[in-house]
Protein backbone atom coordinates (compact mmCIF):
# COMPACT_ATOMS: atom_id res chain seq x y z
CA UNK A 1 0.00 0.00 0.00
CA UNK A 2 1.27 3.57 -0.95
CA UNK A 3 0.72 6.29 1.25
CA UNK A 4 0.62 10.17 0.89
CA UNK A 5 1.28 11.84 3.96
CA UNK A 6 2.43 14.63 2.71
CA UNK A 7 -0.52 14.77 0.06
CA UNK A 8 1.85 14.22 -2.41
CA UNK A 9 0.49 13.69 -5.84
CA UNK A 10 0.44 9.70 -6.74
CA UNK A 11 3.17 8.80 -9.47
CA UNK A 12 2.37 8.56 -12.98
CA UNK A 13 3.64 4.87 -13.11
CA UNK A 14 1.89 2.01 -12.21
CA UNK A 15 1.51 1.48 -8.44
CA UNK A 16 3.91 -1.62 -7.11
CA UNK A 17 1.74 -4.24 -7.08
CA UNK A 18 0.29 -6.57 -4.07
CA UNK A 19 0.67 -10.56 -4.46
CA UNK A 20 -2.55 -11.50 -5.77
CA UNK A 21 -4.79 -14.68 -4.94
CA UNK A 22 -5.99 -16.37 -7.83
CA UNK A 23 -9.36 -15.97 -6.75
CA UNK A 24 -8.73 -12.09 -7.21
CA UNK A 25 -7.22 -12.26 -10.57
CA UNK A 26 -10.16 -14.32 -11.45
CA UNK A 27 -12.58 -11.82 -10.25
CA UNK A 28 -10.55 -9.23 -11.80
CA UNK A 29 -11.55 -10.14 -15.37
CA UNK A 30 -15.06 -9.07 -14.88
CA UNK A 31 -15.93 -5.30 -14.61
CA UNK A 32 -16.71 -4.19 -10.97
CA UNK A 33 -20.84 -3.77 -11.90
CA UNK A 34 -20.64 -7.43 -12.82
CA UNK A 35 -18.70 -8.44 -9.30
CA UNK A 36 -21.84 -6.58 -7.71
CA UNK A 37 -24.14 -7.90 -9.82
CA UNK A 38 -23.02 -11.31 -9.16
CA UNK A 39 -22.72 -11.42 -5.40
CA UNK A 40 -26.35 -10.00 -5.69
CA UNK A 41 -27.16 -13.00 -7.41
CA UNK A 42 -25.97 -15.01 -4.33
CA UNK A 43 -27.53 -13.05 -2.42
CA UNK A 44 -30.78 -13.80 -3.74
CA UNK A 45 -30.46 -17.20 -4.74
CA UNK A 46 -29.66 -17.95 -1.38
CA UNK A 47 -32.01 -16.05 0.09
CA UNK A 48 -30.07 -13.46 1.99
CA UNK A 49 -31.09 -10.43 0.31
CA UNK A 50 -33.33 -8.71 -2.28
CA UNK A 51 -31.37 -6.19 -4.38
CA UNK A 52 -31.53 -4.91 -7.70
CA UNK A 53 -30.06 -2.92 -10.11
CA UNK A 54 -31.62 0.11 -11.60
CA UNK A 55 -31.50 -0.34 -15.40
CA UNK A 56 -29.55 2.74 -17.30
CA UNK A 57 -32.43 5.21 -18.06
CA UNK A 58 -32.29 5.36 -22.04
CA UNK A 59 -34.26 7.90 -23.52
CA UNK A 60 -35.27 6.51 -26.76
CA UNK A 61 -36.29 8.94 -29.72
CA UNK A 62 -37.06 7.07 -32.69
CA UNK A 63 -38.71 3.22 -32.83
CA UNK A 64 -38.97 1.33 -35.87
CA UNK A 65 -42.30 -1.02 -35.48
CA UNK A 66 -42.00 -2.62 -39.21
CA UNK A 67 -40.29 -6.01 -37.30
CA UNK A 68 -40.72 -5.93 -33.84
CA UNK A 69 -39.97 -2.72 -31.68
CA UNK A 70 -36.44 -1.95 -33.00
CA UNK A 71 -35.29 1.23 -31.47
CA UNK A 72 -33.04 3.47 -34.00
CA UNK A 73 -32.15 6.28 -31.90
CA UNK A 74 -31.93 6.73 -27.92
CA UNK A 75 -29.14 8.25 -25.75
CA UNK A 76 -28.12 7.45 -22.40
CA UNK A 77 -29.39 9.21 -19.54
CA UNK A 78 -27.80 9.62 -15.78
CA UNK A 79 -29.17 8.15 -13.11
CA UNK A 80 -31.50 10.58 -10.90
CA UNK A 81 -30.97 7.67 -8.18
CA UNK A 82 -28.24 5.52 -6.97
CA UNK A 83 -27.44 2.23 -9.03
CA UNK A 84 -28.88 -0.29 -6.45
CA UNK A 85 -31.55 -0.66 -4.54
CA UNK A 86 -33.51 -3.87 -2.02
CA UNK A 87 -34.42 -5.14 1.14
CA UNK A 88 -31.89 -6.71 3.63
CA UNK A 89 -32.61 -7.95 6.98
CA UNK A 90 -36.28 -6.16 6.66
CA UNK A 91 -34.30 -3.03 5.66
CA UNK A 92 -34.40 -0.91 2.81
CA UNK A 93 -30.53 -0.13 1.32
CA UNK A 94 -30.05 1.99 -1.43
CA UNK A 95 -26.57 2.25 -2.54
CA UNK A 96 -24.13 3.84 -5.65
CA UNK A 97 -21.32 1.80 -6.85
CA UNK A 98 -17.81 3.61 -8.39
CA UNK A 99 -15.16 2.74 -9.56
CA UNK A 100 -11.33 5.35 -9.64
CA UNK A 101 -8.94 5.06 -11.19
CA UNK A 102 -6.98 7.53 -9.02
CA UNK A 103 -4.53 6.57 -6.51
CA UNK A 104 -5.20 9.35 -4.70
CA UNK A 105 -8.71 10.09 -4.02
CA UNK A 106 -12.40 9.54 -4.81
CA UNK A 107 -13.74 12.20 -7.56
CA UNK A 108 -17.38 13.55 -6.86
CA UNK A 109 -17.78 14.83 -10.35
CA UNK A 110 -19.53 12.15 -11.62
CA UNK A 111 -22.53 11.96 -8.59
CA UNK A 112 -25.13 14.54 -9.28
CA UNK A 113 -27.06 16.43 -6.85
CA UNK A 114 -30.16 14.44 -7.98
CA UNK A 115 -28.56 11.60 -6.35
CA UNK A 116 -27.12 12.86 -3.20
CA UNK A 117 -30.90 13.99 -2.71
CA UNK A 118 -32.12 10.86 -3.21
CA UNK A 119 -29.87 9.08 -0.68
CA UNK A 120 -30.41 12.27 2.07
CA UNK A 121 -34.22 10.98 1.88
CA UNK A 122 -33.45 7.32 1.98
CA UNK A 123 -31.56 8.13 5.13
CA UNK A 124 -34.53 10.38 6.33
CA UNK A 125 -36.92 7.64 5.64
CA UNK A 126 -35.23 5.27 7.80
CA UNK A 127 -33.25 2.93 5.26
CA UNK A 128 -29.66 2.25 4.65
CA UNK A 129 -27.49 4.34 1.86
CA UNK A 130 -23.89 3.95 0.81
CA UNK A 131 -21.23 3.93 -1.67
CA UNK A 132 -18.79 1.28 -2.45
CA UNK A 133 -15.92 2.25 -4.21
CA UNK A 134 -13.36 0.18 -6.49
CA UNK A 135 -9.98 1.67 -6.20
CA UNK A 136 -8.79 -0.32 -9.41
CA UNK A 137 -5.12 0.69 -8.83
CA UNK A 138 -5.05 -1.04 -5.53
CA UNK A 139 -7.55 -3.56 -6.00
CA UNK A 140 -9.50 -2.41 -2.93
CA UNK A 141 -13.24 -1.69 -2.66
CA UNK A 142 -14.63 0.05 0.18
CA UNK A 143 -18.20 1.21 1.90
CA UNK A 144 -18.41 4.21 2.71
CA UNK A 145 -21.34 5.81 4.48
CA UNK A 146 -23.72 8.04 2.20
CA UNK A 147 -23.49 10.66 5.25
CA UNK A 148 -19.84 11.35 4.51
CA UNK A 149 -20.13 11.69 0.92
CA UNK A 150 -23.09 13.88 1.24
CA UNK A 151 -21.41 16.10 3.92
CA UNK A 152 -18.01 16.98 1.44
CA UNK A 153 -20.71 17.18 -1.31
CA UNK A 154 -22.91 19.52 0.21
CA UNK A 155 -20.64 21.36 2.99
CA UNK A 156 -17.41 21.18 1.97
CA UNK A 157 -15.65 23.20 -1.57
CA UNK A 158 -13.61 19.93 -2.40
CA UNK A 159 -14.52 17.94 -5.62
CA UNK A 160 -13.24 14.56 -4.13
CA UNK A 161 -12.66 12.48 -1.05
CA UNK A 162 -9.19 11.39 -0.20
CA UNK A 163 -8.17 7.76 -0.38
CA UNK A 164 -6.49 8.29 2.62
CA UNK A 165 -10.19 9.55 4.50
CA UNK A 166 -11.47 6.51 2.74
CA UNK A 167 -9.50 4.25 4.31
CA UNK A 168 -10.09 5.81 8.09
CA UNK A 169 -13.70 6.38 7.33
CA UNK A 170 -14.80 3.57 4.75
CA UNK A 171 -14.55 -0.12 5.35
CA UNK A 172 -13.01 -2.75 3.18
CA UNK A 173 -14.81 -5.12 1.34
CA UNK A 174 -13.31 -8.72 1.42
CA UNK A 175 -13.23 -10.61 -2.26
CA UNK A 176 -14.08 -14.15 -1.88
CA UNK A 177 -15.22 -16.61 -4.69
CA UNK A 178 -18.85 -16.41 -3.59
CA UNK A 179 -20.29 -13.96 -3.30
CA UNK A 180 -17.31 -12.19 -4.68
CA UNK A 181 -17.78 -8.89 -3.07
CA UNK A 182 -19.16 -9.77 0.26
CA UNK A 183 -20.17 -5.91 0.94
CA UNK A 184 -23.31 -7.51 3.27
CA UNK A 185 -20.95 -8.74 6.05
CA UNK A 186 -20.06 -5.25 6.57
CA UNK A 187 -23.63 -3.78 6.47
CA UNK A 188 -24.59 -6.46 9.18
CA UNK A 189 -21.47 -4.84 10.92
CA UNK A 190 -22.20 -1.43 10.56
CA UNK A 191 -26.37 -0.72 10.31
CA UNK A 192 -27.60 -3.80 12.41
CA UNK B 1 -71.21 -0.64 -12.66
CA UNK B 2 -71.94 -3.47 -14.64
CA UNK B 3 -71.47 -6.88 -13.53
CA UNK B 4 -71.22 -10.31 -14.95
CA UNK B 5 -73.06 -12.61 -11.69
CA UNK B 6 -73.87 -15.16 -14.51
CA UNK B 7 -69.75 -15.35 -15.97
CA UNK B 8 -71.41 -13.61 -19.34
CA UNK B 9 -68.84 -12.22 -21.88
CA UNK B 10 -68.95 -8.33 -21.46
CA UNK B 11 -70.68 -6.27 -24.14
CA UNK B 12 -68.07 -5.05 -27.27
CA UNK B 13 -69.57 -1.57 -26.93
CA UNK B 14 -68.21 0.83 -24.69
CA UNK B 15 -69.47 0.62 -21.32
CA UNK B 16 -72.35 2.82 -19.66
CA UNK B 17 -70.18 6.25 -18.66
CA UNK B 18 -70.29 6.82 -15.05
CA UNK B 19 -70.66 10.75 -14.47
CA UNK B 20 -67.21 11.97 -13.77
CA UNK B 21 -66.06 14.75 -11.80
CA UNK B 22 -64.29 17.21 -13.02
CA UNK B 23 -60.72 15.95 -11.57
CA UNK B 24 -60.99 12.37 -13.04
CA UNK B 25 -61.45 13.84 -16.23
CA UNK B 26 -58.31 15.92 -15.69
CA UNK B 27 -56.69 13.02 -14.49
CA UNK B 28 -57.78 10.87 -17.31
CA UNK B 29 -55.82 12.95 -19.78
CA UNK B 30 -52.54 11.41 -18.68
CA UNK B 31 -51.43 7.42 -18.84
CA UNK B 32 -51.58 5.21 -16.15
CA UNK B 33 -48.12 5.33 -15.51
CA UNK B 34 -47.94 9.09 -15.57
CA UNK B 35 -50.70 9.48 -12.98
CA UNK B 36 -48.31 7.00 -10.69
CA UNK B 37 -45.17 8.71 -11.10
CA UNK B 38 -46.96 12.09 -10.41
CA UNK B 39 -47.93 10.51 -7.15
CA UNK B 40 -44.71 9.06 -6.32
CA UNK B 41 -43.14 12.76 -7.01
CA UNK B 42 -45.71 13.94 -4.44
CA UNK B 43 -45.12 11.30 -2.20
CA UNK B 44 -41.30 12.18 -2.38
CA UNK B 45 -41.73 15.97 -2.17
CA UNK B 46 -43.70 16.25 0.58
CA UNK B 47 -41.70 13.58 2.66
CA UNK B 48 -44.12 10.73 2.77
CA UNK B 49 -42.43 7.71 1.08
CA UNK B 50 -39.58 7.21 -1.27
CA UNK B 51 -40.49 5.29 -4.22
CA UNK B 52 -38.64 5.01 -8.05
CA UNK B 53 -39.73 3.33 -10.84
CA UNK B 54 -37.50 1.03 -12.66
CA UNK B 55 -36.18 2.58 -15.38
CA UNK B 56 -37.50 -0.28 -18.69
CA UNK B 57 -34.56 -2.27 -19.15
CA UNK B 58 -33.07 -1.37 -22.60
CA UNK B 59 -30.84 -4.15 -24.57
CA UNK B 60 -28.18 -1.92 -26.93
CA UNK B 61 -26.75 -3.26 -29.68
CA UNK B 62 -25.09 -0.91 -31.44
CA UNK B 63 -23.45 3.00 -30.46
CA UNK B 64 -22.43 5.68 -32.60
CA UNK B 65 -19.61 7.80 -30.37
CA UNK B 66 -18.93 9.84 -33.87
CA UNK B 67 -21.27 12.81 -32.00
CA UNK B 68 -21.32 11.51 -28.30
CA UNK B 69 -23.02 8.25 -27.50
CA UNK B 70 -25.97 8.08 -29.39
CA UNK B 71 -27.71 5.12 -29.16
CA UNK B 72 -28.02 3.58 -33.36
CA UNK B 73 -30.03 -0.26 -32.28
CA UNK B 74 -31.19 -1.05 -29.26
CA UNK B 75 -33.74 -3.57 -28.17
CA UNK B 76 -36.23 -2.46 -25.18
CA UNK B 77 -36.21 -5.97 -22.87
CA UNK B 78 -39.34 -7.50 -20.01
CA UNK B 79 -38.59 -6.06 -16.52
CA UNK B 80 -37.72 -9.68 -14.31
CA UNK B 81 -38.59 -7.46 -11.53
CA UNK B 82 -41.58 -5.22 -10.65
CA UNK B 83 -42.11 -1.50 -12.06
CA UNK B 84 -42.11 0.21 -9.08
CA UNK B 85 -39.78 0.14 -5.62
CA UNK B 86 -38.82 2.24 -2.46
CA UNK B 87 -39.04 2.67 1.43
CA UNK B 88 -42.00 3.81 3.00
CA UNK B 89 -42.61 4.34 6.80
CA UNK B 90 -39.42 2.46 6.93
CA UNK B 91 -40.69 -0.78 5.41
CA UNK B 92 -39.65 -2.12 1.96
CA UNK B 93 -42.22 -2.05 -0.92
CA UNK B 94 -42.06 -3.27 -4.14
CA UNK B 95 -44.85 -3.06 -6.78
CA UNK B 96 -46.53 -3.58 -10.40
CA UNK B 97 -48.46 -1.24 -12.10
CA UNK B 98 -50.92 -2.86 -15.01
CA UNK B 99 -53.74 -1.00 -17.28
CA UNK B 100 -56.55 -3.20 -18.46
CA UNK B 101 -58.76 -2.32 -21.67
CA UNK B 102 -60.42 -5.66 -20.25
CA UNK B 103 -64.09 -5.15 -18.50
CA UNK B 104 -64.31 -9.09 -17.43
CA UNK B 105 -60.73 -9.90 -15.84
CA UNK B 106 -56.95 -8.83 -15.63
CA UNK B 107 -54.59 -11.02 -17.72
CA UNK B 108 -51.83 -12.21 -16.56
CA UNK B 109 -50.22 -12.53 -19.69
CA UNK B 110 -47.48 -10.00 -19.60
CA UNK B 111 -46.81 -10.68 -16.21
CA UNK B 112 -43.79 -13.24 -16.48
CA UNK B 113 -42.65 -16.01 -14.43
CA UNK B 114 -39.33 -14.05 -12.97
CA UNK B 115 -41.71 -11.14 -11.91
CA UNK B 116 -43.30 -13.65 -9.64
CA UNK B 117 -40.79 -15.02 -7.52
CA UNK B 118 -39.34 -11.49 -7.65
CA UNK B 119 -42.30 -10.83 -5.38
CA UNK B 120 -42.16 -14.06 -3.62
CA UNK B 121 -38.55 -13.27 -2.44
CA UNK B 122 -40.01 -9.18 -1.77
CA UNK B 123 -42.20 -11.28 0.68
CA UNK B 124 -39.90 -13.65 2.09
CA UNK B 125 -37.79 -10.62 3.23
CA UNK B 126 -40.40 -9.08 4.71
CA UNK B 127 -41.58 -6.31 2.13
CA UNK B 128 -44.60 -5.50 1.27
CA UNK B 129 -45.59 -6.73 -2.10
CA UNK B 130 -48.82 -5.89 -4.62
CA UNK B 131 -50.32 -4.66 -7.93
CA UNK B 132 -51.72 -1.81 -8.55
CA UNK B 133 -54.29 -2.32 -11.39
CA UNK B 134 -56.71 -0.12 -13.84
CA UNK B 135 -59.80 -1.11 -15.64
CA UNK B 136 -59.42 1.38 -18.02
CA UNK B 137 -63.21 0.52 -19.36
CA UNK B 138 -64.11 1.50 -15.22
CA UNK B 139 -61.74 4.18 -14.48
CA UNK B 140 -61.20 2.00 -11.66
CA UNK B 141 -57.77 1.33 -10.31
CA UNK B 142 -57.46 -1.20 -7.98
CA UNK B 143 -54.70 -2.47 -5.00
CA UNK B 144 -54.17 -6.19 -4.95
CA UNK B 145 -51.74 -7.70 -2.66
CA UNK B 146 -49.58 -10.22 -4.36
CA UNK B 147 -50.06 -13.41 -2.53
CA UNK B 148 -53.50 -12.98 -4.32
CA UNK B 149 -51.82 -12.49 -8.02
CA UNK B 150 -48.71 -15.20 -6.92
CA UNK B 151 -51.67 -17.91 -5.89
CA UNK B 152 -53.22 -17.71 -9.26
CA UNK B 153 -50.03 -17.58 -11.50
CA UNK B 154 -48.81 -20.64 -9.97
CA UNK B 155 -51.75 -22.83 -8.14
CA UNK B 156 -54.11 -22.34 -10.91
CA UNK B 157 -54.59 -22.84 -14.51
CA UNK B 158 -56.59 -19.37 -14.89
CA UNK B 159 -54.86 -17.18 -17.02
CA UNK B 160 -56.59 -13.95 -15.47
CA UNK B 161 -57.94 -12.58 -12.47
CA UNK B 162 -61.66 -12.22 -13.09
CA UNK B 163 -62.61 -8.27 -12.58
CA UNK B 164 -65.57 -9.64 -9.87
CA UNK B 165 -62.40 -11.23 -7.62
CA UNK B 166 -60.91 -8.07 -7.98
CA UNK B 167 -63.64 -6.21 -6.98
CA UNK B 168 -64.05 -8.36 -3.67
CA UNK B 169 -60.45 -9.16 -2.85
CA UNK B 170 -58.52 -5.79 -3.99
CA UNK B 171 -59.13 -2.10 -2.22
CA UNK B 172 -60.03 0.86 -4.64
CA UNK B 173 -57.59 3.56 -5.17
CA UNK B 174 -59.15 7.05 -4.47
CA UNK B 175 -58.38 9.41 -7.25
CA UNK B 176 -58.06 12.85 -6.24
CA UNK B 177 -56.35 15.84 -7.13
CA UNK B 178 -53.06 15.56 -5.37
CA UNK B 179 -51.37 13.41 -5.11
CA UNK B 180 -53.81 11.88 -7.99
CA UNK B 181 -53.86 7.71 -6.65
CA UNK B 182 -53.41 7.94 -3.23
CA UNK B 183 -52.46 4.39 -2.58
CA UNK B 184 -50.35 4.87 0.37
CA UNK B 185 -53.23 5.47 2.15
CA UNK B 186 -54.74 1.68 1.12
CA UNK B 187 -51.17 0.70 2.10
CA UNK B 188 -51.63 2.16 5.53
CA UNK B 189 -54.55 0.44 6.50
CA UNK B 190 -53.23 -3.27 5.14
CA UNK B 191 -49.81 -3.74 6.03
CA UNK B 192 -49.65 -1.25 8.90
Amino acid sequence: MINYPNGQKAPKKAPKKKPLSPTSLANRGMSFENLINQTNAYYRDSDRALITKRPTPIRVVKVDYSHGAKIKEAFFEKQSTADYNGIYRGKYLDFEVKSTLSKTSFPLANITIHQIEHLEKVIAHGGIAFFLIDFVAYQEVYLLDAKKVIEVFKFSKRRSIPYQDIKNHGHIIEEKINPSLDYLTVVDQLYF
